[in-house]
């Protein structure tokens, strides 16, 4: 059983500081920490997921999580491209030691080091690396760099075409996430994130981005925001607009099951083929509590996708036979 | 049988060649044409509805639709004030012609002269002058007169009291609804209209402006955005917050039921308290094609709440009931 989505929202104290030393340094280079300047053990590392994501993980029968950093943290808006680079690599280097050190438990994605008005070209150096040196299988991609104000191209626009020429060499699916919002109109995790899943299928749905790139691949998180809450509404406009069924996008897009409650996931498995679906739960992520009405967490998805009748095979394909087709590395991480 | 949610899309070509007038010249404000400078024929208003909404109306069983100016035409981003009060002033007007000539068919919504970085104070006096002089009974409110760059305030912000204030003084309701899209992120129904709606809902989520208006009430059309669809996340964010329960919001929050296939109106209407939604369909609006899964509209969204299994009393709360007490001007419009 994978989830396809998981931060890592425990991350030791030090990496935090090195952050905010980083952060504090935006105006000043000279005072940016280096990387390499960041110590944090293994015992410190175990101690931050063994009462954790490991223990959630064991007691909901999940085996693996395609683990990346914490999404909120990313944030591309501050400061500059080499800003972003030296917390990507720090970042992403932390991941790839959760995965050496449970590599049952955690399987690498990565984060890229984006920066509002600079190509992505900009981040094929790190993926590369993560995918190549370090054993990832995917990475996060922010269709908004700039922390809610959009002020960048839209993900068919051909400032992103050699990230996903990289992405398409690599064979590695990216999942569209954005990450903190600097836009005070846009609450993160309820606003920010919902619009940016919905606004990137939107840039699928108008634009010919997977006639140039066939075999790219994307994971709209979060249930797919208001997608298929709205499929009639998606459908009827790709027809209006005499855009290709929405059915052709299903080549390239998939959904996640990061919905958190039991109407949601029974609409999300009624209108979108289960090809197209792949587990997740972001555990001790964006939602944290214990829901009142069913005396279980908001974000144990999988009493959800349980719930939900589906033959032995649907439901391989979901938990497990799916995410392995949309992640092709993941088999050699992961022998079946 | 009320429809809440009516653009007068079909509107006479005289009109929008006043707008192109009037955008081309904004930057030479002399040559901008005057709002009475507009001459429009009762029968050319007739005709504009006759084979359009009046038939639709007819064919689907809706008597009445609360009825605005075209939401994507409201612009708020182009120009400045006196553009959008010259056009808004002409725009409700034409409401106010409709509204005259088909009284049992057509009741006025307004739409208010905002512009980027203006006060909403600015919007009191033609929201006064629509609804005392002309009739009408609520507001389109735009919570991003940018046009999709979101850099005026969010709604719980003391920049919008003054407007609050007015809606308040007159019992009036306002729908949340973002104009066309000046951002090449988004396309304006399927990203703009969904981020819009759901980003809405969340500001009020952590705000506390229900506390300081009581009885200002809002209605998020199509069908809350995302919200119904994760009300499980919201619900759990509001929790980790702090917040109140969202039931708590639904004393001044309303949803429409625009949504375009069955199963979503499913969810909807499964989530959300009954007498929290509003009839609606948006007809000759956002989508206008016939769903070949169904052979009929994809708006007709009566054939999905008709569906639904319903006591007589919510069935006549949700087509009839709840919209007049949200709108309570409508007694005087359309006495029961």
């Amino acid at each position: 059983m994978i989830d396809c989505h998981g931060h890592y929202t425990t991350e030791p104290a030090a990496m935090l500081d090195w952050r905010k030393r980083q952060i504090a340094a935006i105006n000043d280079g000279a005072q940016s920490p280096s990387p390499a300047s960041l110590k944090v053990s293994d015992d410190e590392i175990r101690q931050s997921l063994t009462g954790k994501q490991l223990r959630v993980q064991a007691e909901r029968g999940i085996s693996t999580a395609l683990f990346s950093p914490r999404a909120g943290g990313m944030g591309h808006h501050i400061g500059n491209a080499r800003t972003s680079l030296d917390w990507s690599v720090v970042s992403n280097d932390m991941i790839h030691r959760v995965a050496t050190l449970f590599p049952r438990n955690f399987v690498g994605v990565c984060q890229l080091p984006q920066t509002p008005g600079v190509s992505p070209a900009n981040c094929t150096a790190e993926l590369e690396r993560c995918v190549k040196d370090l054993g990832f299988v995917g990475c996060n991609v922010n269709p908004d760099p700039t922390g809610g104000y959009w002020t960048d191209p839209p993900l068919s626009d051909r400032h992103w075409y050699p990230l996903w020429e990289k992405m398409v060499e690599l064979d590695v699916p990216g999942m569209i996430h954005v990450s903190a919002s600097a836009n005070p109109n846009f609450q993160a995790t309820g606003a920010h994130y919902m619009a940016g899943d919905t606004t990137a299928f939107m840039q699928f749905v108008t634009s010919d981005l997977f006639r140039d790139f066939p075999t790219l691949r994307f994971v709209i998180p979060h249930g797919g925001g208001a997608v298929p809450y709205h499929w009639g509404r998606y459908r009827g406009l790709a027809q209006d607009m005499k855009r290709p069924p929405l059915t052709e996008l299903l080549r390239n897009v998939y959904f996640d099951t990061c919905v958190y409650h039991q109407p949601g996931i029974d609409l999300l498995m009624r209108v979108i083929p289960i090809d197209n679906l792949l587990f997740a739960s972001e555990m001790i992520g964006a939602v944290n509590g214990i829901d009142p009405e069913t005396g279980h967490a908001y974000d144990d998805t999988k009493r959800y996708t349980d719930a939900v009748a589906l033959s032995d095979a649907d439901r391989k394909a979901l938990y497990e036979g799916n995410v392995r087709r949309v992640y092709p590395r993941l088999a050699e991480k992961l022998p079946a």
